[in-house]
């Protein structure tokens, strides 16, 4: 494969280690910034006639990664780069796809046309917020193609094996979050199910699992993005006072606004897990594996 | 004139101030962020079938004010904007015109295509880097017209009213600013120079104001920018040196590394002065004036 | 006087130009910044059984400021400095001088004893917000003599030197502001008042001016602080209903949350003024010679 | 045991983990930031006259922390706490503990008496950088205790179990770092070496082990911190290139300057690992249980 992968700075150790699993070589990118603020950007490699795979997420500072990540795209274009891939794990503009009020940006719109225009002929991301944007969504506003890849699998078998947990149900905190549960229970054939908001009476709501008990049960709860940690306070909560033997919380995106990950643990989860598309104090799952196999299997096609 | 000002977040006064001076409707922006570090941008007005014109600066942070500055322009086009104008005080990435060194990215080029696409109509900005990026040079890289507004003789005007300078001499600190030093002293009627670098022999290099004797005489240096204040402190020793009875420092843009101003002061400028496209404890001069006069002359026509 | 000034990276300029203004040395400090974010510091000059003035206001990155002023005073005495005198033109951690809920941080306590225990043996300051701390109250949590320096009256008479007021009126936007008022007037000659609340109804309130008529008037409203500009805002409002003929908004401190100054003009304000304690676009009348008076005053004593 | 835990907000998660590893209380700190920078704290919980162990640590934003720590310790005495034990696992201040040049800050002097003064009793950290302070140094300029522990075995451990090694050596990459390696390797029953210079001619100078053969041996370089990652970058080219079989590289303080990971798994090392006293993506051992181990026995006694 004639393949190079780069890496922005916001990920340089998951490029190289992307270019490891895909057998190609690492091409450095040298980048810093003029006492205004500006960055300076630098391939250090050879790249005509080559793919070039970018690797650069969006966390913390996303519009300086992201204006890295349109610097490096035109240059790598300018040195005859045959076709430019990038691999954002986690997508930050994604929120926003819709005017919820008069006037509102569609950001989602906007950064997606930005990456493509900057020269991106292919797009890789991971668990895109579902509730707010699908696979399928990106077509209506891009002609690059975009593949959303799931950590979901990965993240499910490593808390069975590393928590050793006793067929579990796997629990999404809400009814947009029942879509992470299956992919999660599927990989390691466990039962799963999310919670339901129930109106009881004028003034109560009831939050309960829709279908299952898990009175006494191993509970491992999955959702994209922890981001205050709110939503997911609520959903341990609830599966406590129903009972849960154990609880474990997992999440692909770690955004963790300061003081979250406290708050996630003493609401009563025994541990808290994510990949390292934002790098974090529980990122113990690698989505560099699932990125390289996605991308091989297109490569090779 | 049915056109309407808008600012980012980086000059909200100015583009306050850019409304009343064209006489037309301010747009207020509303900029906030997400725990991740994503903007939230929304128009509070409306833009349809009207001229908008945004303000945004790139100093300090300005891949986040290019960002914001692409959310704001798209959103203005989806809400039917028949144009939008940019206006661009202190243009940042424009250091990078041509490859130093190969494999390096032609920032000026990127962010211009990266304004141009967003949907900017027409951009007009204050004194681009002469000796970088000529308005000349702007065609080359975009169909986007470009009006490069030049705040020189406002910063003249201002220097020989607040210190009562007598027959000043107008100094560039190099040869590629000679330029401004022309432009600033056609406007008040004095003579200009600019410092030039001669060779005397194998080891020793002379610095001296090119044609003119500035001993007993008031001096302006006047320059694009004062970033680290490095060139500055040395035309500063230089023109005192040959004897200069007084000394003023102008520039443009106030980048003002921390500790830049201090310098230029204690190198023995009798005070320094800058315009507003960034915001800084030296600011005398807006460049309110000049881009209204340009921007109406156009909408004219 | 044998007294140096240094400053921190706050104010460089401002230490350069209050020694200029003492008549004193200007001694540099060396300041950068390691990869784990940790100051390097150091003194570039002989202090030793000198008197020591240190410059080092405390906004935007207040905690970075008051850690590296830290290191410069320790290090003064270490070198042997004879007295260490702070200058802290803005004095940030002035809010929380009383538990206003259980288990507050008293800031204005902990920052004035951290300041002293540093080894600073007198500190001046600038309009520290009267409603909040008095000078009289320092002398409860610190034996360190501290000077409270008004810049009021400079931004008085700046104000109807550069609008030309005719018979203006000074307003204080609430009654806490009414001591600033009244120093404001005394030093130009003129008459002020405050805005004062009255409750009208159980459900209204009326907010005017408690004692003066400003119909027709040319007013000045002053404040110690523009942070978000709300409290500036509401008193604009109310002076253009009551029939104000101009409106001037000046502050001591230009904190100037993104567009606060911008909301402030839009209310009304024909122009906004305030000192360089914090640089700001709007920094017109600067805190250096009221500083320089009153420390010589007390060194030649 | 009347001890409590609390976390400033670099630490929230490790407060919390360190609490339950106590078996004691967790007391949740509040902490926000006012508009011009200055941060509000507050302690939700019981203090009187119980001993607050206080967690922060000082990365990335030292100053912020430090300052946060000040407040909070001053408001738990305020509050009638016992006695403060402060727990700042990475203690940035540590590199300037000589004046190198003159005129130089102390910061360690000067850190370390501002954090007794602000009211800690007591001081555990881990790992201080050996070949800068020792334990037995901390005396000299405080009579609060410090107590240093070590995380050398817990990664030692880590390391063999995790990637299988077979018979290992522990190499430090210099001779000050030759005391790590040998507390490693004790942990894991390992042999241990350093890294050492010798001048082979006027021109040349050889790096190699001082005293074993590394060749097709399993070799765990360990260090205090990767910063850039130049040390350690150097130390694996060197045993790579005396025929290392595999090569694992471990620190203490994963600072990891832009890069740094990268720059390190590119040159060779097959992984890297770190504690958590700082986040990082390679925080794969924990410091709690040996925080927990050293303060439970002193608690007792």
């Amino acid at each position: 494969m004639e393949a190079v992968v780069l890496g922005g700075s916001s990920l340089t150790h998951m490029a190289l280690r992307l270019a490891k699993a895909l057998e190609v070589e690492y091409v450095k990118v040298e980048t810093r910034k003029f006492p205004d603020g500006e960055k300076y950007v630098r391939i250090l490699g050879d790249v005509e006639d080559r793919i070039a795979i970018v690797v650069q997420s969006m966390y913390h500072r996303p519009d300086e990664y992201l204006l890295e990540y349109f610097l490096i795209v035109d240059t790598l274009k300018d040195l005859g780069a045959k076709k430019v891939i990038g691999v954002v794990p986690y997508f930050a503009y994604a929120r926003q796809d819709q005017r919820f009020k008069p006037g509102e940006a569609l950001s989602l719109k906007t950064v997606t046309k930005l990456i493509e225009n900057a020269g991106t002929d292919e797009l890789y991301t991971v668990d895109v917020h579902r509730h707010r944007v699908e696979e399928a969504e990106f077509p209506r506003i891009t002609r690059m193609p975009v593949h959303n890849v799931t950590a979901m699998p990965e993240l499910a078998k490593y808390a069975i094996r590393a928590y050793d947990l006793k067929d579990p149900i796997v629990i999404g905190p809400d009814a947009e979050a029942e879509h992470w549960a299956r992919v999660a229970a599927e990989a390691i054939g466990a039962d799963y199910d999310y919670l339901e908001k129930k109106r009881i009476s004028d003034r109560e709501v009831e939050v309960r699992p829709k279908r299952l008990d898990v009175r006494g049960r191993d509970v491992l709860i999955v959702d994209d993005i922890i981001s205050t940690g709110g939503t997911m306070v609520k959903a341990i909560d609830v599966v406590r006072r129903e009972g849960a033997r154990r609880v474990i919380a997992a999440c692909t995106h770690p955004v963790l606004v300061e003081g979250a990950l406290a708050r996630v643990l003493e609401a009563g989860a025994e541990d808290v897990i994510a990949t390292d598309t934002i790098p974090s104090p529980i990122s113990r799952v690698s989505v560099v594996p699932i990125l390289a196999k996605s991308i091989k299997e297109r490569l090779r096609s």
